[in-house]
């Protein structure tokens, strides 16, 4: 084709590539992870064993198992040039946003990765399984430098989740919190070719490094129409505070503003991962003693989808059930990089494994060719 | 569309979305921008003129062009802590890539912008000005501190072009020189949605931040199979030295070696860039005494165009004109960022104002659904 003419705007429904990661019907409200159904995953595994089924496209035995949470245990530690990052953005730009020092200090990772440009597959599992661990240090980090705490150096005997959070707070968490996370990490662990992930494998395709393939995707991520709509949810939460939600709600809408938290390019029914969510925020939020905030979010979904025939996504009651956890709103997508790092390295591996440059054409709407170069001195 | 099912690999000749900004004919070997003839901006534009061109759509007046470069001169110092990232990533890791250190330092530089995170389209032409200015002191700081040399501060009365070679090697280039790479700069600024330019899209698709879609490009550029390819010809070159070329090549022929810098994803006649390349490569090899370097290249071409019907793209005889410039071979990928950053970015505030999420789908070729979960303990 010479010259393409017809659009289909946001790729929109196009299929891009194979992949046998990650299966979504979007229809009947079905999510799984290479052939696992997401409601498995969620009620029965952890989050390691499905970042080894992401990866490894089947689920560990027990020593597999045992060898990855080791390898994640062995990698949870910064390089120091990282952590020195860590501290020097926060000295100059102490408002620095989270996903930003996350992209900046990711990227800084590949400098200094044991594996250098090694680009065959078994450096790449390694390299994956050290990002995967380093993102929940350097999320936690980030939280505490900024707010004038030293970052609590991780313990390898936790799992990934319930270390996160003993890295966050400095103190291990309850067997609750930690179970209720780890879930959060197991639905938020892969979700096909949604934009964050779709921007790694372009980056991947060109036959670049891991690390510049997930730091495009954490900056994808980073935007709200993508990962940064949980904490639009949670801020909306926190303003209509007492106030009535559903006269908040209908104001918004009466203004023409979008409601964060509700409709899904893929899915046209309940979203699966919702289900999970909606029960952990309320449990989370009456344990927390704010059941007012998971009841708001409640009527907010059902008025929202009498009125607008939308679900609630991922993000909806993310944001409550994290809040229930005490944990800063504006570490919700940085946390949301953690879970899906898992995904975006198991996509950047299934790219390399047989790739083809990912590269579109645009529909021309510009100026005639050719336009006639007028000299600057006669403009 | 619930479930897809046809697929076209890489996105091939799928047209991704409208744009003004890039004109492609690949069979007639057409390349414009906003309208403007690859060849008459080559000829008779400078850099300057040709981003302001590409971020505004229209050729500049005298006097707009006149506040470009003021700008531009205005925004070529650094952030303090980012030079200091690049002292500390040279003293951490001695030998890191080029593309790397200057993929994190992009990043970086969006923790420390004037206008934050301020997403109006003046902000963010702002930030793109600064971005290409701020790109071409990165390059040459990378450059000077890696060779332990100090990094020489930019010369506001300098042209882009000539600024960067001023800054790279501590002394004013000769007109012909900075004319050169001047016309080097304007051929690479933009080339629709080539794989770096679909990555920052994607990204900025997210409406997350202008630094957050730049950085997915540079990552992207890194790739062998993008900017990457530069560096691959001359380290080809050089491996033939004085040996016969054709000999050479016929035995990386005979291996199945990919040859770099022949054929397009987009033309299939010759790339109009590389007519200008082609010749700048052998004028400047001719005034640096390495006529036999650009023979080489030309033997090369012949016979590959002859051999393989595929002719030679922007990579193949870029590489050699800029070694006759005494650059760096793992410069020329940073170098190719420093021009395509004006493309980059005019393409990320084209997305930004008639935006749709960019979100294609997978087809699925992995394990039925549902696989069944059996216990660890059971496997």
């Amino acid at each position: 084709m010479a010259n393409p003419t017809a659009t289909t705007r946001g790729l929109a429904d196009v299929v891009a590539s194979p992949s046998a990661i990650c299966f979504i019907d979007g229809d009947q409200g079905v999510l799984a992870y290479r052939g696992f159904n997401i409601h498995d995953l969620a009620e029965r595994s952890t989050f390691e064993e499905t970042a080894y089924l992401l990866w490894f496209g089947r689920l560990p035995t027990a020593a597999e198992l045992t060898a990855l949470r080791q390898q994640l245990a062995a990698s949870s530690t910064l390089p120091t040039p990282v952590s020195q990052l860590l501290a020097s953005i926060y000295a100059a730009a102490p408002k620095a946003l989270p996903m930003d020092a996350l992209r900046t200090a990711a990227s800084a990772l590949g400098l200094y990765d044991a594996d250098g440009d090694d680009m065959t597959r078994d450096a790449n599992v390694r390299k994956a399984i050290r990002l995967l661990a380093q993102t929940a240090t350097l999320v936690a980090a980030i939280d505490r430098i900024r707010k004038g705490k030293t970052p609590v150096a991780p313990d390898p005997s936790l799992s990934l989740a319930g270390n996160f959070l003993y890295m966050l707070n400095g103190a291990r968490p309850s067997p609750t919190a930690e179970r209720a996370f780890d879930i959060a990490l197991i639905l938020h662990a892969d979700h096909e070719f949604n934009a964050s992930t779709f921007a790694a494998r372009v980056t991947a395709a060109t036959l670049s490094d891991i690390h510049s393939a997930v730091t495009s995707a954490i900056g994808a991520l980073k935007g709200p129409l993508h990962g940064g709509a949980n904490q639009a949810v949670i801020n909306l939460l926190l303003q209509v505070g007492d106030a009535d939600p559903l006269a908040f709600i209908k104001d918004m809408i009466a203004k023409k503003a979008k409601v964060p938290g509700f409709g899904h390019r893929v899915y046209h029914t309940e979203d699966p991962r919702a289900t999970h969510l909606r029960q952990m925020s309320r449990e989370l939020c009456q344990a927390a003693g704010l059941t007012k905030l998971y009841e708001n979010s409640h009527h907010i979904e059902e008025y929202i989808k009498s009125e607008k025939k939308l679900n609630p996504n991922v993000d909806f009651y993310s944001a409550s059930a994290y809040y229930a956890m005490g944990i800063s709103p504006d570490l919700y997508t940085p946390i949301f990089a953690i879970s899906r790092m898992s995904g975006w390295t198991a996509h950047v591996l299934e790219q390399y494994s047989d790739n083809r440059l990912i590269r579109p054409r645009a529909e021309y709407i510009g100026p005639q060719v050719p336009q006639t170069y007028v000299p600057l001195d006669q403009r």
